[in-house]
């Protein structure tokens, strides 16, 4: 049923009046260290679903935390009421906290920071990636809740653990949970805006293959001056293939790699050039001049919609204080390809691996560690549920919402798409400077508030 | 004064009847984590400076523990008798223990393992590098006093305890200490035997420059999907660094690397070629099977007499368990070159630095750190004291001493020979299957009892 005038009024000033118990439940969820990739972290990561679980049973929705093989999935229903059906989707796990000794405050410690700006940073790992965007959309169906006694649509929640760690089960249990996750539109909160002044709707994002390379030469580490030169080194090696990834031009330089890269249709272009993007402040922000990727592309071609190769990590031998001339036994790398439409995750994880095989010396060997694929997803831009987005992101912020690509890959979207048959509208509140996944990660407080606001209006707005 | 034919037999003797103690002394030792290059374990080098003196004082040595702005030095004198002088060098220092997963007893409780060839092996951090070396010829000592009242030269021991770090406090400390430590010629036990059968004297040791590379890119920690392309990727960075060091035929690619370096002459090739030295089994010893240094030289040649440069270890980005889609900061390597006769170690460092810098962008930045540097060294083999230990060593083992190169380095011969004027005797009893810097460091048993019994002759032959 369409939600009134007055009731949208009433729920933004719920949410208006209530921001600071919105925030003690923030400082609650990031106390949490739900650091999924990391085993030593699993109990956490339960204790986070459990939270999540708590809070929503106690709004009404019918919530359980749902077992996978890794971190469960938190579902949560609201009551049936006749109208159109969305499933929310969010992350509750963060990255890891490292390097540590570079964090301001305590990671896991929601610490509020006024800026000379006058803006708020709300700073602990997490924040901006995904529990501040999370809470937006619950702290939203709780204003409506409060004031109307329910949500003007029918929402499903479908909270996941597993996004900074490749995320694998999650398509195994969105296909067993089919029956009740079919609806009519997926939201997503977990991308950014344009700029701390343009909403935006994401409607191309990358695809993802995450690999895993370890070299084995010698059987056992060696010591450098005994066999320095005859003992090939795994630490040359790495380097050697590493190197090889990229042409002097900056592109990517596996056999095959751009074959099923289109250039981005010319409206897609000419709406992303309105936008403004400013390439060179994009990379003046983070202490960089000069563009690593294709030179032929600019900035906002090499972030949206060219194809990567990143290193993501990589390390051999002694790495501690001090020095030890070692030549040692392994050397290993954790590379990430950002894939672009059309674009095959299965035929880029083969090209890589035969890239890097070609180039193992005989008596070496290698293995390869699978860790996510998901192809490029891009959302029509064209949808009813869209425009109604659309228009309650711009009655919130007071102009239009951006339609952009992003270079990050949400895979619950393909996802979605694949399993359930559902198009997703990608809407997030972050800012590009809210430093994930470094040290000092923060969601800016407008972020947060505006976007439980903004929620309210959405949720009201696929109402009509 | 020379020693009796009937007081070496007792002395021998001695030492025969008592390497149960010896091992005991040995087990004592070992037990101390004396890792010089991380700071956590400062205090037990002190402590294993301390054990050092307390020995030697009870032997009636002139024993104490020297400070350094590092890890003390030990110097212990014998009272002082008409005869040739000579300083005996060693090190108490030892490698980290990383990775401790790998290894199959406590790396510092020493452990007598029987092998299926009858020979025991000594297991433990430090066994073969350096401890049990350096007191083969403390208890050589001990045997002599204890049969003899005395030592038939004059002996001084200096005992480092950062050569596993650098050593970069002992040049000054040597130069002063002069007057202290002038003697006839030095002996230092730090090298290995040419195989299990062949007593060997090292004429010929490579330098070594130590260093380390650390290049910034962005000023703090990105995510790939939202920079993957645009930003400069640190990682990338320096493997095309690294990549670049080594021709595809095996040579080091810096330019001006091998302007001083000269082929060995003739006369030592043709000693050297005589040695049988199987660079085949060498390296099918340790997994491998094909030469990684230059294709022209044979893997002797590679590793005794040609220069390296090996990337002893490197580290950028995520390299914890799972997954992070990051683009680090920063990146880093620890590089060591070892170098050849007539090699300068400043030219190579600042040729190095000059290469890596050159591969900068011009938007990153990046910083060196020095981690030692000594020339090589070679000694005459034509000295009398060179043939009285040769002598020695054969009368022990039943074979002619073999005059070898070595590819390690042993920085203090260098320094004996600049700042105290001094020849070295490089005679050592590890074995190329010691596993040194690895998990499981082992000494053969027989190697611990016939190196206490070589020393007795040695010391003997230069009393005559």
């Amino acid at each position: 049923m369409p939600l009134s005038s007055a009731d949208l009024d009433k729920a933004l000033a719920y949410a208006d009046a209530h921001m600071s118990q919105s925030l003690d439940r923030l400082r609650d969820l990031i106390a949490i260290k739900s650091i999924s990739t990391d085993p030593a972290y699993k109990a956490e990561c339960q204790r986070a679903a459990d939270w999540l679980v708590a809070d929503l049973q106690s709004q009404g929705f019918d919530a359980s935390a749902r077992p996978t093989p890794g971190h469960p999935v938190v579902v949560a229903r609201a009551p049936r009421i006749v109208g159109p059906k969305v499933v929310f989707y969010a992350h509750y796990d963060v990255q890891p906290v490292d390097p540590l000794d570079l964090w301001n405050t305590d990671p896991f410690a929601l610490t509020e920071v006024k800026q000379p700006s006058g803006e708020v940073h709300l700073l602990g790992r997490g924040t901006s990636d995904d529990q501040c965007q999370m809470l937006t959309f619950i702290e939203a169906c709780r204003a409506l809740r409060a004031t109307t006694g329910g949500l003007p649509i029918n929402v499903t929640l479908c909270l996941e653990g597993e996004e900074e760690s490749g995320g694998k089960n999650l398509p195994a249990f969105l296909a067993s949970a089919r029956d009740e996750l079919t609806a009519d539109v997926a939201l997503v909160c977990d991308t950014d805006m344009l700029d701390p002044q343009t909403p935006s709707i994401t409607t191309m994002l990358r695809g993802l293959v995450g690999e895993e390379i370890e070299i084995t030469c010698a059987d056992k580490d060696l010591h450098s001056g005994m066999y320095g030169n005859a003992a090939r080194n795994p630490n040359q090696v790495l380097a050697e293939i590493i190197a090889s990834l990229r042409n002097p031009a900056g592109s990517v330089a596996i056999a095959g790699f751009y074959d099923d890269v289109k250039d981005v249709d010319a409206t897609t272009m000419a709406s992303w050039q309105s936008l403004g993007f400013d390439g060179a402040a994009f990379l003046k922000d983070v202490g960089l001049s000069i563009p690593a990727g294709e030179q032929s592309r600019s900035v906002l071609e090499q972030t949206w919609s060219r194809p990567t190769c990143e290193i993501n990590g990589m390390v051999g031998g002694y790495t501690g204080d001090g020095f030890k001339t070692v030549i040692p036994a392994k050397a290993s790398a954790k590379i990430s390809f950002r894939l672009v439409a059309d674009m095959d995750p299965d035929k880029i994880r083969a090209a890589w691996r035969a890239h890097a095989r070609a180039r193992i010396p005989a008596d070496c060997s290698v293995t390869f560690t699978e860790h996510g694929g998901s192809p490029a997803i891009s959302v029509p831009t064209t949808g009813r549920y869209l425009q109604q987005a659309r228009a309650a992101l711009a009655d919130e912020w007071g102009r239009d919402a951006a339609l952009r690509g992003s270079g990050g890959s949400i895979p619950v979207a393909g996802d979605f798409k694949r399993i359930l048959g559902l198009d997703t509208l990608l809407i997030g509140y972050a800012l590009s400077d809210d430093r994930i996944p470094s040290p000092n990660e923060k969601y800016n407080l407008r972020s947060y508030h505006k976007g439980i606001r903004s929620w309210i209006r959405i949720l009201a707005a696929l109402s009509a």
